[in-house]
This record gives structure tokens, sequence and C-alpha cells, in this order.
């Protein structure tokens, strides 16, 4: 039985038992949800090691880091290095983008080190094991694709990102309404060429029952990707997207209905005054579907800053009903990640997803900020330190400047304001 | 005649005329915008040097970086390098927070090595002096005070911040209302210290007028400064914070009924899901009055991540209608930042600014955007790098890690969706 099946039932699943008192959520409000669609728990029947994470509403915002190799850069140390700092920053899942090297070997790597849920994006797999084998991309069969979505699921990868709502019709409308950037999502051009060179229909569209199935039989989340997301301001919101966002929608109810948890992602790249309605429109066309966003990134002026873009669109579009981010690193646009890269773009994005838990009134997310702010108040520095984000990065700047007045800090000196005026009045909530 | 003086004759001041060709705003516009007070020139009448710019309705959206001296680092020499690093980060004013070595010194430096409006706060020099030399800060007198602001004006600063809005009543509000922090602004808790200490009132307020002749004389404009800010989440849009709003925009008439130029400040810390609803409410109560925020940060609990939390409070305070974003540094409630902390804090902060800029409407704040992301899609890297917020970063990012396809990136390679798709569809805006 999958985790809607179950919900549906009435029953509380270990895994979404444990995903639930993981944040202290309530169990049978979750239960509701995932019964409803509205959340989702990642978590491969199959898989031994996954720690189970809850995805949806009146949840806290996850926060994914996206790593793997490239053909440039296929070291699996590498690789390990960066899972390792993703999961030293927090990150509640992570995904295996991989496209270079023995891709069956770091996938299995990657899931075996970790108890993260993992997702992957099989097109890749299927696309370039097709370009190196068969010489060119679009030789990939529908066959090759379905049997690489089957090995990922028996991996207990858990959950896919499938484009199955790059079809004929919303390419047509693509290039109807003409784009600046086309198509920026790899799994989106590899369908896309697929579908030009074939002359054939998206075959994840054409056999959706069949994907449906092998989702279901491993209890495996299906992350239906937005193709035609917009790669930049000029693109975003336009036809293509949202026709793709009603397609994505439908196929999103008919997986539900088979019992299939589903959630739908989103861009990418968008002006701040369309974030928040962006995240309307999906949660009213998909039915209140989880949503994974990319970002948005509320700019493209800025790479080499655009972890700070994403922030700011994360944190509005998750303050607005966005369920899960994706995070982006300071590299995107430039280069492969490091593992530097991975641990800002996870701290960065857990900025975002933080401010964002405060301004829905996730419960206890507000406690967090109340608890440092009595610590910063007491000068209690070591606890503030403990409690911060990243007590590592707060603790190495301190350090690195002594103030010679040890509780203050080298900002003001005894001039600090705080310390000044406390004479003046009562502590508020000083047992906090 | 100063500037709001001869706006409202209809003359367009040289100093005007030169802010708005600066930034292609309408010169007749801005005249009067600032007639109305909700647009400021910033330019001291008797400063030679300056580079004037004009912070308010319909512009570009200003950052500001605050760079000076502390007890514990009075290097000249590194308040140089910070002011290196602003103008080379593309900062559009800077403050001289000096509370460390020669105080005259270090300022006067800073205006002859920058053609920056520079901003300060005369109190911090007042009551330090007042502290080294009598032994308690709260043995400044008014006098010494005032005589401060006239020297500022006469060096030739452009705009200080007053905290005229901490008064007996604010104070007393903020008292019974109770807080976690209580007063976190510096120049707020010296008045505080002073008020209480001497049991008087503050003499900005009760002297007002000998202020506005200061800087009417000067055309200094008056920054309100928020001396009862919020200094956590918890504390947000209180009474105590919403009472001096108040004064200040009382105030802010009387300024420039006066013929004086002035801004208010912002917070500070707050929840995202306040942020727009204080700029509004500041708009309402100060008349349209610019709005100079700090942060506003969106969660306390991340410091060395504190730009970051800025920037999504910063650019969605500004989409909402705050004109002017004070920086802040990975460094922020740590220590005094270093020069390469200006930088990230600078450019982090325009980040924000444009963002908002594009969601706002600013004349031409787009076309940026759509022209780095024709130079994208082309793979044209060298105009795109050029283009870049940071070319610095962007290049150094780029360079480290270089793809065995030149024309692409080692995220992926050969697989470039950008690339892989083009011949299916034609470009748009090629000639842009």
């Amino acid at each position: 039985m999958t985790q809607v099946e179950s919900a549906r039932q009435g029953k509380t699943s270990p895994e979404l038992l444990r995903a639930a008192r993981r944040e202290g959520a309530d169990p049978e409000q979750l239960r509701e949800e995932v019964a409803r669609g509205t959340a989702v728990v990642l978590a491969n029947a199959g898989r031994k090691n996954v720690v189970p994470a809850a995805v949806g509403k009146g949840l806290r915002t996850k926060v994914n880091a996206n790593i793997g190799t490239s053909q440039d850069s296929s070291s699996e140390q590498l690789e390990m290095d960066k899972l390792r700092a993703a999961e030293e920053a927090g990150a509640d899942t992570v995904m295996d983008l991989s496209t270079g090297g023995d891709l069956d070997a770091i996938r299995r790597m990657i899931l075996a080190k970790t108890s993260l849920p993992l997702g992957t994006v099989p097109v890749y797999q299927a696309a370039v094991e097709a370009a190196v084998s068969k010489g060119r991309l679009s030789a990939m069969t529908a066959e090759d694709l379905f049997a690489v979505i089957e090995r990922h699921a028996e991996d207990g990868v858990d959950f896919a990102t499938v484009h199955c709502g790059v079809t004929r019709e919303s390419v047509e409308r693509l290039r109807q309404e003409g784009r600046i950037m086309n198509v920026v999502s790899r799994g989106g051009s590899f369908t896309v060429e697929w579908m030009m060179q074939n002359e054939r229909e998206n075959p994840l569209l054409e056999m959706f029952d069949r994907l449906v199935e092998i989702a279901h039989r491993h209890d495996m989340a299906l992350s239906l990707g937005d193709g035609l997301r917009p790669g930049c301001l000029a693109d975003a919101g336009d036809r293509a997207q949202t026709q793709e966002l009603i397609v994505l929608g439908e196929l999103a109810s008919r997986a539900l209905e088979a019992g299939v948890q589903v959630m739908i992602e989103g861009p990418g790249h968008m002006p701040l005054d369309q974030v928040a309605a962006t995240v309307i429109l999906e949660k009213t066309v998909c039915h209140g579907a989880p949503f994974y966003v990319l970002g948005p990134l509320v700019t493209d002026v800025a790479p080499g800053y655009d972890h700070v873009g994403a922030a700011i669109g994360g944190a509005v579009a998750a303050a607005a009903g966005a369920d899960f981010l994706c995070y982006v690193t300071p590299s995107e646009h430039l280069r492969l990640p490091s593992p530097a890269d991975v641990r800002e773009g996870v701290m960065t994005t857990r900025v975002a997803a933080h401010a964002a838990d405060i301004a829905k009134g996730v419960k206890g997310a507000r406690d967090w900020d109340d608890a440092i702010s009595r610590c910063r108040r007491d000068r209690d520095w070591d606890k503030q330190m403990k409690l911060s984000l990243d007590p590592e990065r707060a603790r190495q700047l301190r350090s690195s400047s002594q103030p010679h007045t040890p509780d203050v800090c080298t900002m003001c000196g005894d001039f600090c304001a705080i310390k000044r005026v406390e004479d003046f009045f009562e502590k508020k909530g000083k047992e906090g």
C-alpha cells in the first residue's frame, strides 16, 4: 500500500509518523494532507536507510541540494564531498543530477551514504547513455527511458523528476509566443530534442499510466518537472509555462487517483512581483499539490550572486505557499558547484525557507528567533553561537575580531546599545 | 536657496539636473517630487566634490554602505580600503559611523576622497567625545550636540541621521509594552541614556527648529533616525516603533515646510509578512517621505548570513515602495566589517535593489536583465561577464572550472539545454 492509499484508509504509516514527529507536526493532520495530495512523504517503499521527510501544506519549508557529476567533472570523491557538505549544512533532501561517469554507481553510492530522501532525473541517464552508446541523444527509445526509471525506483530513489508537460501543444505555444531563452531545463531540452528529431509526442505523456504504475509499485513520488520553465525574467509566466502547468495539474490528479504522490516543479527566473501570483496559480490549477521551486531568481544580472536572488524569490514564494525550495549556489550559470558552493547554497536557501516559515506561521518557527534574540540581548555569545543557523561561520567571524571588552563585539565596543540601556528597562521573557 | 525651495519655485537646480540625468530620470518629474518632499537630492550646498544622488519616488532604489571606525578598530587606512571597496562595488552613498580615533580627521578624509554623498550620525561624535573628555556619555550637553551637527554640515556632510523621535512618550510606550531587545540603535541608546540620566526631553525634539535651521543653511538632508527600531522579530511593528514613526512624520512635515529635505529611517528586524505593511504605513504617516531601511532582516537566527536575510527584506521593502537600502554585511552582529564584507554587502544589497526596481517598474531596470539574457542565450560569455553585476566575481568563478567545450559551462557541458535546442527555435529579439 502506498502512502496515499494508507492515508486514505485513515492509517498513519510508520514513515508518515516519523516524518511528522521529526518536525513536530500533527500526524493526523499530515495524514489528511497526504490523502488529499497537498503533502507528500518522501520515502521509497524499498529503501531501508531513508529518514522520511514530508513536504507540503502546514509543514516546514524544505530545502533540496542538487549534487551530481557532469561531463567535465565526474569524480566520485567530489560528489561524496558535496553530499557531506549538503548534509552538514542541513539540506532536507538531495538530488543526484549526474550526467558524467558511471551513473548507476554514483547513484547507488549516494543512496548508500545518505539517509536523506534522494531525487533523480531519470531522463538524464537515458539520454546521456543514448548519446554515448548510440551516437545521438534522440536515439534513446521510450523503452530505454522506462528502463532507467524502473532501475531508479528499484534502487530506492524517493522522488523522480519527470518532464511530462513538455508536449507538442505546449512546445508549439512556446514557439508561437517567442522567447528570449526558449528551453533552459536540461530534461526539458532533451525531451524537446527527442520529440523534434523523432517527430513524436512525449512518451512520458503518452505512457503516463506506465510511469504511474512504476511509481506506485515502489511508492516513489513523482515530481512533475517544468521542462518549459522560463530561463530569464522576460520569459516568465508566459503561455508556454502556463500551458505546461495546466497539463501537469491534470497529470497530478491522475497520479493521485492511482495512489501515487506528486509534486509540481516551478521556475526558475521571475520578476519579484510575479512570484506570489505564480504560487497561487499553481495551488489552484494543481489542486494544492506541493510546489517545488528552483529559486525563483528575481534578476538575471547577478551571476556569482544567484544564491541571493534565489533566496529573495524563494522566501517570497514559500511565504505565498511554495513548499519546497531547490537551492541555488553562487556558481549557478557559471560552473558545476564545489563543496563550498553547496554549503553556501544550502545555508542561504535555509535563510529563505525559515523566513517564509515565520511569515506563513509554521508552528514553532518563530521560537528559534526569539530564543536567539534573548541570548543576543543577554550577550550570551556562547549560546547565541550554538543557536545560530551556521555556528561554525558565526564563531569564525566573531573570533576573527576580538573586542577589548569581552561581552560586546567590535562593531560598537563599549558603545553597544543593548548593553548601555539594559539598566533602564526590565527584561522581558528573561526565563525564555 | 535649498533644493526644496528652488524646486517649489519651479527651478531645476544644477544638482537636481545632474542627479536626474545620471539615472535617466525626468528632471521635471524629479523637481515635482522634491518640491512635494517625496524625493531628495543629496548634495550639501557647500561641498564641491559631491556627485549628487537622488532618492525617492520613481527613482532607482539606492544602496548605502556604512563604514567607520570603532573603539576596537580605528585605522584610517582600513577605512580608506572600505571606502574604496564600497565605491568599486557600486554603492550610491556612504555613511561614516566612526566612533574610534580622530573623528573629525576621518570624516574629512572620507569627504575628500569620495564624490559619493556622505551621511553621518552626529550624536556618535558628541556622545563619544563626552564619554572620553567628561567621563560619561550623558555629560554631553545640547550645545555639544548642536556644535557637532554644525561642524558636520560645514564640512560638507550631505545627510545626517538625527534621532528626534526618541521622546519621553515613545520611550514610555516602549517600557509599557515590553520588548525582548529594548533599544538596539546606537544613536537611540545614546539618546535614551542621556534622557534618563539627565531627566530631560530629547534636545533634538525640543530644539528641532535649531536643527532645521542648520540643515537649511547647508542644504544638508535630515534622515530622521528610528532610534527605537526593533532589534528582533518579536519586537517588530510594536507601539513604540509606531509611536516614533508618527513623531517622525510630524517632524518631517515641519522640516519640509521650512525648506529642508527629509528622509525617514526604518527597521531593522521584521517578519517577512510585515515588511510591505510597514512601508505602506511609513508612506502614509510620513506623507510619502523617502523611506530608508536597514535591511530589514527577516530572521534573527542567521549571523554570518544577515546580508541574505537583509536582501530578502530589502527587496520586498523596496518593491513595496522603500527608496533607499542600507546594506547589511555578513559580519552584522559579529564584528566591524572588513573591506571584503563591504564588497559583499554592497553587491548583495544591489541584487535586492535591482530586483525591486524591476518589480516596481523603474524605467529601464528590466533592460539590463534582457540584455544579459540574450548574451546567455547566445553563449556570448565575454559580453555576459561584462554585463554582470560583478564581472570580477563572475569571471573568477567561470575561469576556475574550464569546460572542454568552450562555449558552455561545466554544469551541463555538451548537454547545455540552451545550446541543444537552439536550432529548433527562432531567436527573439536577436538584435537586442
